[in-house]
């Protein structure tokens, strides 16, 4: 696997590489999720690049940007045992150069949810990923479903640009008991890794009442909302049952609608969500 | 020289041209400013792709969208003369597609001068330029001189997003008399279109001072302020001696600043710039 800093030796890299090409974009800390995108990537790819990039301007000024976990020779390891044959990892200064002055902005679907929870968050992914699109010029983009409105965005973006991307999204990938993978786990102690898995809980119990036949998008809320509050570690931040692309709240809901959610456990901030379906296999 | 309208056919007939690929794009109406940057292009490019689109997201609602001239028969036999290859000819709709919602924003240089004056403006011009950027894919994109915030515009936006493909600047063409080549000189009557070579006039005076020693920008400024209230039938918007790539006032003016400024010859809102320079030449 090779390894790169510096946008020109990157061009120089990609250019040996078979086409069709595949990236999965990161912040680095990889855990399985990470991982199941690099084999989704290895299916239908020739070569797969992906890069490591704790982009700051995601960060809110009292968001973790200097907390956030990482651990580059893991990383390295694990991205090389899955068969990656190009990893990026520029520094700030190579993504965000002296005088750097562009911005992309996606409208509607930004704005509610995380958008409204992190202001500015929308538009520094999207702009790194545009950034990101633009260096490694892949014919396919691997995100995770656990970011469902990044995917939105980055979707949105994709079309409304004309990238020539086709952007790929791969399940979420849980903890046996249900926790959704995410880098931000790491700062959870024992009693808040327990109680963390109240997101899981609460997004399955209003998954089972949609299959028991409950359609009132304010109903499903509410039981999500009342299953987050019954965990005294847990502070609900948000819930939210909306159409999946355009991530209007639902009033009534059918298959394809989005569950999802925000909530603090301790101080550690997490979010999850889940698509119903109309098959009991979802 | 083919031509397309849908962006599937755009990408069948680009993946059968060599490259390197130069690309022109252009609001149509063509004259021999737009006709000399597909010269360059030819120069270096095996290939050579034009747009015309008029784009209406860079319009402000009180300016000339409906009015802007076409002459689309006109157009397609000056670029096949010039031995475009492919011309892309989309529509409203398929450059804004319904709950189109994405936006590329270029803080700083774009604010002052046109900026100022145009609201929304550079939003609309750098938006349809990364997205017939995303489209064409070509390895070079021309743009004239007559626009030079724009070219600045452009050149940031390109460098910030990294955009794989090499602006170059053609120079601006002029009539015998001085003016600037543009769509929008068919606006003057003859009147005004005698009285437009004012702008071209003020820039040579201010130009002649510096050649003269002169360095002091407010004194420029005022030079070429002075030469547009001497004529009747023009009113200045702005002018300005500024740093040609960050457009900021210069007090102290040296080789390579850049002369800009707007005015209305009657109703028809008109720009020119020039670039100095230590050399007599230019």
């Amino acid at each position: 696997m090779k390894q790169v800093v510096d946008l020109a030796e990157l061009k120089k890299e990609l250019a040996l590489l078979k086409t069709p090409l595949g990236f999965v974009p990161t912040m680095g800390y990889l855990h399985d999720g990470h991982l199941s995108l690099v084999k989704l990537a290895k299916q239908t790819c020739e070569s797969v690049v992906a890069s490591i990039f704790v982009n700051p301007t995601q960060f809110g000024p009292k968001e973790d940007l200097n907390a956030y976990p990482s651990d580059l020779p893991g990383d390295l390891k694990k991205l090389e045992m899955a068969g990656v044959d190009l990893v990026w990892l520029p520094t700030p200064e190579i993504v965000y150069p002296k005088n750097f002055n562009t911005w992309v902005n996606i409208e509607g679907v930004s704005e509610p949810l995380e958008g409204a929870m992190r202001p500015g968050h929308f538009r520094g992914v999207a702009t790194v990923v545009a950034k990101l699109f633009n260096a490694v010029e892949p014919q396919k983009a691997y995100f995770g479903q656990k970011d469902a409105q990044q995917v939105a965005v980055i979707k949105q973006m994709t079309r409304d640009l004309n990238f020539p991307i086709e952007i790929i999204v791969g399940p979420t990938v849980r903890e046996p008991d249900g926790l959704a993978m995410s880098s931000r786990n790491t700062y959870l102690n024992p009693e808040e890794r327990k109680a963390a898995t109240v997101l899981y809980r609460a997004l399955t119990t209003a998954k089972a009442a949609y299959a028991a036949g409950e359609r009132d998008g304010e109903i499903l809320r509410k039981i999500m909302h009342q299953t987050i509050e019954s965990e005294p570690l847990a502070k609900m931040q948000y819930v939210s049952c909306a159409d999946r692309e355009n991530l209007y709240e639902l009033e009534h809901v059918k298959s394809g609608a989005l569950l999802s959610m925000a909530a603090f456990v301790g101080k550690t901030r997490l979010i999850d969500n889940l698509v119903l379906s109309g098959k009991d296999s979802e």
